[in-house]
């Protein structure tokens, strides 16, 4: 029996198609009964004609009904089953909640704000004027937009050495997805990895879960030991030899020519991953590994992340002339055409130099005061890697600590620093536990406060 | 030799630099030689003793020098190797261009623009505000941002009868990405993938490219004809219920329930693409498919590239409550935040509902005029496919041409119509072509003008 209530908020054609619905669900209205006509149905409920038809139309499209010219609706013969009624009672909401301290010495995050710099919020007010004004919108290319790829082709061969057309440039989503392409392109019946030991995790994860057979290659205090890799050929290295991650040493030229010639004899390929070669507070910028290649051995990444923010979510890969990722292995181009566009003109305006200048000198400031506090308290006990560039340090610290008891214990301080264990494929040997406190998050003018805090935890935990 | 020229550009630092680099390169300095002592090359060449320096301890910086305390500086063992010198004469810089015509009904572009939108931009403005006053920038959750998956959480509960948390929810960087994750969640040992024929050409591209066996099943006027899926147990099946594409039908209620009985008995999964489901010119749109499964075997497949613009490079992907998919499956979050917020904003103030209605009634404006254009000049002669909803038509034209002739003879007229036969699996037994015409790019006022010029490729090939 159908009910409308034309004082409720429900709109009576709803109330008529919900109604009709339920009673052929649960077959009150059986497989081939002719409904009533849409003209009577009207004069029964007191509905206009349109209503009906409306109502009845709706439940046609869905398959409830069928028709027939001139002899109007019919139920349709519908398996029987239990459609689940929507949940009235829903659960509680799922909360979303991050730990907090007051001092996070997190790897990555980044400061100052690229969202507050006038010349990135005019860039994105550009691109939103390019996009507002182009008749044709598009997914953009597979590699991702043209014209960023040439002002990045531009960029890199200022700033880093490299030589590279846009056509070898590909716009990712960000470091792992740069990483995944690659692992996706190469093939693990062809190649296994070398990765550096210590060295980036999720380069290991990305290419393990591909397949890949992974060696650990050692590194020095000058980066990863290129004698030991003559055990491997026909591999994939992959190697950071502007800043060595996490343990900071640049890649000698020495090792570097070796490293190619190894790669160039053994038909192997390195993956360069240069991902913050800009911040180097002593010297100039090393230049990069891609640059000494003239036999299209080395596939270079590099990144948004660490000169503007991480949540750009914009890397890319930089072929050699010789590579090319066909469009199936690409997909769509993987970055928003609004963003893509902003960092277009954000680098072609020369603001990007800029930033990464103005990020450079704050980093430098941690980066020295860092020094100074660890050479005024701790000289000669706390061992510091990773002096001279990039955004973090390493600290082995004379402990009888585990490396997770500290991080708990610094928690309790309301500071969090952070395990490097997880870098390791062979278990460190050194005795002494490594932590890691990154300075890219820190305000310049928070970090004394934080500093005397870390104090109050290296304190509790150092031998003496 | 080492020349300092003070009245050129580069500074003088680096002249030095390079110079006594190409020396050891070259090795004109062997190794292990000792170099000036910088206040002796600072005479030599009146230069100041720290500018001399730096050129150094970046030569050791980079591997071609080592020092000894209180000896000096010393010219480092390097392998011999031929560096590639700057290539100077850049090959001319790489074209990029797309051909385009004065009439294009590619499918898949949209109009009106959203970057024009007031709110649009308004939402861009409050996600800038956001991001500018967030003192801890980080890269996301790896599902994406948990506000947004909130904001489509309750929009999908509200607009297709989609009840799913946000935890269930997956923000990915586009429907391809979409795909990629679920190819890499399922195995291709334990799934077949069951693909609607004709139906979308990437989806099988991305899971034959993993591995999977596809399985075509026939679509007729009612979309997938689910009676032949008997055949297959395990799988997965890929279907298009709220709109088929290409060919457009509304998948019925009895064919729904037979679709889900069919995944329950034989442990199979559905996915379900619910690309433009809001687009129904006629009836409200059908509730999603997802909305009737009780048993977790749907996946639902939504986008914003069909709403707001492809170019967003923003899909998501709503799981049933028994999947989950693990972090290393799905990387770093894949959209870059500002566009998450903004969408996040966007949907949450009512906007996004706003902005459909206006695609909903500027397409149904479109959708009316080109059915009657041919209605008006080729009734009983061109069969349409797609009548109803979505942005695009199929039409099937008697003609002697072959489907690349009508789009190259097209292509003379100015105007970019598709071809179909890549829809499908099996070949398209019907005689006829049919051509594909895209409407959502091509803006209300053109449109008339557009259809001209479709008549006269139209007259030009049809048997008469």
């Amino acid at each position: 029996m159908i009910k409308i209530d034309k004082n409720i908020k429900t709109p009576v054609y709803l109330q008529l198609y919900n109604q009709l619905k339920e009673e052929i669900i649960t077959k009150q209205r059986k497989a081939h009964e002719r409904l009533p006509a849409t003209r009577t149905m009207a004069q029964d409920y007191q509905l206009s004609r349109n209503t009906v038809l409306n109502a009845y139309q709706q439940l046609e499209s869905e398959g409830f009904l069928y028709s027939k010219v001139g002899s109007g609706f019919y139920v349709e013969e519908i398996p029987r089953m239990v459609v689940p009624q929507p949940i009235t009672k829903q659960k509680p909401i799922d909360e979303h909640k991050k730990q907090t301290y007051a001092c996070d010495f997190r790897y990555g995050s980044l400061e100052p704000n690229v969202y507050k710099s006038r010349a990135f919020r005019k860039a994105l007010k550009d691109a939103l004027y390019t996009l507002e004004n182009q008749s044709f919108l598009h997914d953009g290319e597979a590699q991702g937009l043209f014209s960023l790829r040439k002002a990045i082709s531009q960029h890199l061969k200022e700033v880093r050495g490299v030589h590279a057309g846009p056509k070898q440039i590909i716009i990712t989503n960000g470091h792992q997805y740069s990483l995944k392409l690659l692992s996706e392109y190469f093939s693990p019946a062809d190649h296994d990895l070398i990765s550096e030991d210590p060295g980036h995790r999720d380069t290991r994860e990305v290419f393990s879960k591909a397949g890949f057979i992974i060696h650990p290659v050692r590194v020095d205090e000058n980066g990863i030991v290129t004698d030991e890799l003559i055990n491997y050929t026909h591999a994939l290295a992959y190697v950071t030899p502007s800043h060595q991650f996490p343990l900071g040493a640049i890649l000698p030229i020495g090792r570097r020519v070796q490293l190619l010639k190894w790669a160039y004899e053994t038909g192997s390929y390195i993956i360069e991953d240069d991902y913050d070669s800009e911040l180097r507070y002593k010297e100039q910028p090393v230049p990069a590994l891609f640059s000494l290649d003239s036999r299209d051995r080395v596939i270079y990444l590099g990144s948004f992340s660490k000169s503007l923010s991480p949540d750009l979510r914009v890397s890319y890969i930089v072929l050699p002339a010789s590579i090319s990722l066909d469009d199936e292995t690409l997909l769509s181009s993987s970055a928003s055409l609004l963003i893509q566009l902003t960092l277009q003109k954000y680098i072609e305006s020369g603001e990007y130099r800029k930033r990464i200048n103005q990020i450079r000198n704050v980093l430098r400031k941690k980066h020295n005061l860092i020094l100074d506090f660890i050479d005024h308290h701790y000289a000669n006990r706390i061992k510091v890697f990773g002096i001279g560039g990039g955004s973090h340090f390493l600290l082995q610290i004379p402990t009888e600590y585990k490396e997770e008891e500290i991080i708990d214990l610094f928690h309790k301080y309301d500071v969090a620093v952070y395990p490097t264990s997880g870098y390791y494929i062979n278990p460190n040997n050194q005795t002494d536990p490594m932590i890691m406190i990154g300075y890219s998050g820190i305000s310049l003018t928070e970090l004394p406060l934080c500093l005397e805090k870390l104090k109050t935890g290296l304190d509790a935990i150092i031998r003496s």
